[in-house]
């Protein structure tokens, strides 16, 4: 099977995606940047197994002139510009200059993060993205948007910052805890969902396979769900028009997010979102009932979560439509027209948003 | 004459650079834009002629959905990170989303934070250039490069951005106090030097119509910055070859504007690193003695200083070498091959760099 995937960007190669299931063959994607004449700061958190970390720097130390390492207490409490300054301040002590490089091992915070400041330092230098959980292979380290949180913000202050490379070691998978890991599913589910009915049925087919983390299940899913977002970000690079479909359960899914304070993870709070996202695509009579029933027995059996409680629908109510994505007053909701297809709906109406919000709140 | 430039990238036009002694044209370049239905925020400083501002901002009225204005404390130590925080907060008060717009009315510091600003709300939106002082217009507006100070760091962190417009109202250059003035023409007389011999000697001639600030004469000479300036920063958007010459007299032109800790204007330190750039070039053998005279007796004739007192000239090479364009523990300086052709050298030595910062330095 092929383990590579070329993100392109104006019908020009930008860079790789690589699948392994070890760091072996990162050296290729080293050589290709010229590393050995430049200096490294590898970015982690608190988190990340020492075992990944040690044996990552002992292989750079090879292709590089010199190795630091800038570790910041693990969490989306951490994502935000006081560590991107701490981080500019290493850099700068270090004597960090255009050429160099950062490198982000982690999850989602730790390559947005990395990625903003490698886009905001002296201007913009190199970074490439070691994602090490299920969540950030299939998402946030692919299509270069980077950002951290600002105030009660999610995102709000970012760059679009395309990454040189992104090189997935698949044997971290095996460091996450099923919470972490299952929250991964998430995304993916969502990918079938907008993009490819038949990934969402080879998803359904191969649950078993996938939950006991099966080797060749993980590489054919990780690999699916990269390439459906290869082809999104590649058409839509700055999120003008189709990269929106992507946000398919996030627009409530935020909102619960930061509603319950970050408790729930990001995949589990985008499952909750694709539940109502779903109830308003039946209730368009997009969808029938059985499908809509369907994609809450998937994400149930991924242990994802269908509902949720203690929440006052209408401060879930008033946190979507104060989300970033409200455009001259009106929410975007994407919802889908069939399973395999989504499409941007800005005509769904507060007294829809409220019946969606109730349909996911537990008695 | 032509009061219009176009900046491409890659041979698609990406924004115009309009000359005007008013702001009765600016409603074409919003009509472009589609202002009415934008939220738009001026951003200014204290400095700000309060004539322009709520001209401006009656005029912008007519063109909006909503105008607010942003005004922060003039000089370098409000061009920080902080400010763009202060101005993140405004813009998510009054819930600027990505379609919204931003409008910088000021010189280099107003321009560059503004567009720093803009860069990353959001991962970008978009931004106008109004320049208000020779300075900004004739260099700082043009080529998208945005950023603010980080501790002790000139430009430290930023990003390329590019404006959606630039507009320039000349009259504004009546406003200016003659030091700020004359610090614009540091950088007008270094694009004669870098680019084109025969602006330099037009200059020359001009010293009297320029010094009376006389319209045809600024208008021109404005013109013929801005055309050299595009050139440049259309070859090489992102700085990684040619708009490196742009740098010249900037590198121990840095040094002193930090060591005199901001006290001499950015113009008034680049003629003074002009001159030691120059210095080099005649010890070097590309121009001679007559050439540097000539070149320290125009700088004199537009009141720029050629020389520097009270400072330690191992401290101005310390800090020159510790200055962010080191690379590869190379200095990079841009000397000239001849009146009108500059070049990079990387073979600058330690003594020469001594002697020519001992050159500039007074008695």
């Amino acid at each position: 099977m092929n383990n590579i995937i070329t993100v392109n960007y104006e019908e020009k190669p930008v860079y790789d995606i690589t699948l392994e299931y070890n760091y072996n063959m990162l050296y290729k994607e080293l050589d290709k940047l010229g590393t050995s004449k430049k200096k490294i700061c590898v970015v982690t958190d608190s988190n990340l197994s020492r075992h990944y970390l040690n044996e990552l720097i002992e292989l750079l130390k090879d292709y590089a002139k010199v190795v630091e390492t800038f570790t910041f207490p693990a969490g989306e409490t951490s994502k935000n510009l006081e560590t991107v300054q701490e981080l500019y301040n290493r850099l700068i002590q270090s004597n960090f200059d255009r050429k160099d490089l950062l490198v982000a091992l982690g999850g989602g915070v730790v390559g947005d993060l990395t990625g903003y400041a490698a886009a905001t330092y002296l201007r913009g230098i190199q970074f490439i993205q070691l994602p090490t959980s299920l969540l950030a292979m299939v998402d946030s380290s692919i299509g270069g948007k980077t950002g951290v949180d600002f105030q009660d913000y999610k995102n709000m202050v970012g760059a679009f910052h395309q990454p040189a490379a992104v090189y997935m070691n698949l044997s971290t998978l095996y460091t996450l805890s099923d919470v972490q890991f299952f929250s991964g599913l998430g995304e993916i589910i969502k990918h079938g969902l907008i993009k490819e009915s038949s990934y969402y049925l080879w998803l359904k087919e191969n649950i078993d396979s996938i939950k006991k983390r099966e080797p060749d299940s993980l590489r054919e899913m990780v690999f699916r769900s990269c390439k459906i977002k290869q082809e999104v970000v590649e058409k839509d690079p700055k999120e003008q028009g189709e990269r929106a479909l992507l946000n398919f359960g996030h627009t409530i899914g935020h909102a619960v997010e930061k509603l319950m304070d970050f408790k729930l993870l990001h995949g589990e709070c985008v499952a909750v979102g694709m539940v109502a996202a779903s109830y308003l695509s039946y209730k368009k009579n997009w969808i029938t009932l059985e499908e809509l029933e369907d994609i809450k027995k998937v994400l149930k059996a991924f242990e994802l979560p269908i509902s949720i409680s203690g929440l006052d629908p209408n401060e879930i109510y008033r946190v979507t439509t104060h989300d970033k994505k409200v455009e001259g007053n009106k929410i975007k909701f994407i919802l889908l027209r069939r399973i395999g297809e989504a499409y941007i709906d800005i005509e769904v109406t507060p007294a829809e948003i409220i019946e969606s919000i109730e349909y996911i709140l537990e008695d």
